[in-house]
């Protein structure tokens, strides 16, 4: 059934530049388009396939004459409804686009389509003994152009920072149809615009993505995991904090709250302490191995004299598994406990962690709803996850004030308003917020002038 | 004597904003201002020295009613000519906003004006067991302000980055007078386009920076140097590649040919080996002595294994601070070896190091011209300085033949036209041929969105 609400014209169009088969118009197509990992729907016309550069080319040309808005998308995990078509048009599906095209051993990187799953990056640059560094919860299925997107953070970028901080160089199609690229192969670069951090986190509304160049740094030889638990969150905050001041680099060090500790456990059964108020779940890696083990000692002495009621240390690769497959479950446990889930993604300076844990307690029990909180304690990067039922319009209220509330304690704590998922249309409405309006203004005129006819993903933030 | 161009009114109307004794007109006064560390010479009509960015944004908006150039400088320090006044107009001198606002020992980061000399920030961070990694070679006389405008690397790049790596919030004035904010004083950020980025490397063409965050990282508390002495600078540059390629991650990794070492010796007379054809300098740090030890032996081994005819390890920190000092005096004892010194920031991808070096020599024996070469070798950023006089004519010439040469070379390697001094007006002309027409477009896209008076700035790359 062709349901879409362009005219069969620009159908026609479009099916003549990437083949008749890559271009969807059934409902039943169309809705596995139509929403992100955070499921507000919007149905798109129509979704398109493209193989390659030159075909993105020409339906932004087409877009442009035609005047139907672009949405490009990856593998739709999103958490910000960044690659939703809210404003209607075509969903433009990267996901033909998923070629490894080089590796370099020598210079340290790697080349790929916009379409490649992150984890195939991980595996291809660990078969090489080399790390890609950004860890995405949903690394198993979001793809490359996708994280470019969103700057996708995740669990090791204390240490290693987030996807912005690999990009060598970026090829890209305006919104208007040309080719443009920017950055270099090297390890600096400083030609003009850097043009690659600003499409990095653009989230699709400056171009679109054909073509990355990625940094690859050596595979770290040797890991420490160790599981600390606490009395209560806000205790488990400061030793997050102590652990930073100490002057220690954690490759990764995560929070889970008793609320969402009992809930992975419910769901995975792994043999969790649920009775902790908060675990700490921390890891050291590093190149030499009396080095990570000093690392893991330290962090051990600092986490005891935080207050930890005990440190455990990962015996083997199975209990370090352990380890990590509890915090990777943890949106997927909250988001099964309850209809609705609402992940939020505050961030604070280091030292306000603390605070902020405790202000999210207050938020939940003062609203009378229920949140659980994880993140990746180590950057700042709270994850309070709101459980609900959309149907259940006297509690939506209050969630939405609890919201608000989250996001004005972050904001007074001296954070933002998104740590890692972006802002898409579900956050745009508190950018004012944190960097004001001339800030916003500023961003706007980039966006006109590279987008006259707003036709790349309409509607979002900017 | 007040020779200025700019009208009587303007003049006043500028005294008004920042006070008469702060707005400078006479000759001596100006010429202070006419060029940067290359030395090519443009008066610039006056130099304005506001205290504040309320002045700036008056300034700018004075600028746009009677259009004329404004001009931002920190320490004038740039070696491409992006702080000189090439099209007339006011150099708007920062450093009277030179003060450390705030530093953060729980959150590691440091908030500072952009007058502040980047070697104030280096020590207070020290003071404070910290550490603010860009190193760039003028850290002692450069402005932070300057360091972000061109995004300056310099000797610690390789492990550590450059200064785009360390900001995580910026404060600035807009070319039509808004104050905007961009990014936050968190580890992780994606609250809209990334305006930290894009105006890091803007070299003052996008807005006038008044307020910087810097992240700080704990200090490493080990360090292990060491010289290693080659037949001939390819072999050297081999050796680079291959440090690299043993997963090492050295903090610094320099190599200085025959013809720097013998003009270094002649002007420090630190006691160089200087039959050496070429030496390479590496140095490890970290925070556990037994990884930096290990570091620095597989380190030794692999430069012997690459053919090193020796290494040597400083044994103390003088040792260590003579082969710095070696390095750090490069720069200035080649430019008092001839009366122009022309200094050249080529960037390689690091397997082609080797080869880069051999066409800095063969582009300066088929041309009849001297080049020292010098440089972040582990970052694959060579600084080939061709020795001339500007006065002889013909020479000048091939000169500039080589110049053009040199770049090619980068480019048909893979690399780019500059790995950290920026483009400004002098390299201007050779960016085309590296990112490509449309790339150029959409910098200027984006510049006359921002500026669309063309008043900040004007006649640098874009």
């Amino acid at each position: 059934m062709n349901s879409s609400s362009l005219s069969p014209s620009i159908l026609s169009k479009l099916a003549s530049i990437v083949g008749a088969e890559f271009v969807l118009t059934s409902n039943e197509d169309r809705i596995c388009y139509a929403y992100d990992g955070q499921r507000v729907e919007y149905l798109p016309d129509a979704v398109v396939r493209p193989a390659d550069a030159e075909e993105i080319s020409r339906i932004m040309i087409l877009a442009n004459d035609e005047h139907f808005p672009v949405v490009p998308r990856g593998g739709g995990t999103g958490l910000s409804g960044g690659s939703v078509a809210s404003s209607g048009g075509i969903v433009l599906d990267l996901t033909r686009m998923n070629r490894i095209k080089e590796i370099d051993l020598g210079n340290l990187h790697m080349v790929v389509e916009p379409g490649v799953i992150t984890a195939a990056i991980v595996a291809e640059a660990e078969k090489n003994n080399l790390l890609y560094p950004p860890d995405p919860g949903s690394v198993k299925v979001s793809t490359i152009g996708g994280n470019v997107a969103e700057n996708a953070g995740g669990l090791r970028a204390g240490k290693y920072g987030v996807t912005r901080n690999y990009l060598m160089q970026l090829s890209a199609i305006a919104p208007t149809g040309e080719h443009f690229r920017s950055g270099a192969r090297t390890r600096k670069c400083v030609a003009g615009y850097d043009l690659v951090s600003l499409m990095c986190g653009s989230e699709g509304t400056l171009g679109v993505v054909t073509e990355i160049a990625l940094r690859l740094v050596p595979l770290p030889k040797f890991r420490r995991s160790m599981v600390a638990t606490f009395a209560d969150a806000s205790t488990a905050g400061c030793a997050v904090s102590n652990i930073m001041a100490a002057g220690l680099i954690p490759a990764t060090l995560e929070i889970i709250d008793n609320f969402t500790l009992r809930t992975i456990e419910d769901y995975a059964h792994l043999g969790l302490p649920v009775d902790a108020g908060a675990l700490v779940l921390a890891e050291f890696d590093g190149l030499a191995e009396s080095a990570v083990d000093e690392e893991g000692e330290t962090g051990n002495r600092v986490l005891l004299e935080s207050g930890a009621s005990g440190v455990e240390f990962a015996k083997d690769a199975a209990e370090r598994d352990k380890i990590w497959q509890a915090r990777r479950v943890a949106l997927a446990a909250l988001s099964r406990a309850k209809p609705t889930s609402i992940l939020e993604d505050v961030t604070v300076p280091l030292p306000k962690l603390s605070d902020m844990i405790a202000r999210v307690e207050r938020i939940g029990r003062e609203n009378g709803i229920a949140i659980g909180t994880f993140g990746h304690a180590g950057d700042g990067n709270l994850h309070p996850t709101i459980l609900t039922n959309e149907r259940d319009e006297d509690e939506m209220k209050r969630v939405e004030v609890a919201v608000s509330q989250l996001i004005d304690a972050a904001l007074e704590l001296g954070g933002t308003v998104s740590g890692e998922h972006g802002i898409g249309f579900c956050k745009a409405p508190f950018l004012p917020r944190e960097v004001g309006v001339e800030s916003i203004e500023v961003m706007q005129r980039i966006k006109r002038a590279m987008d006259p006819n707003n036709i790349l993903n309409p509607g979002k933030f900017v």
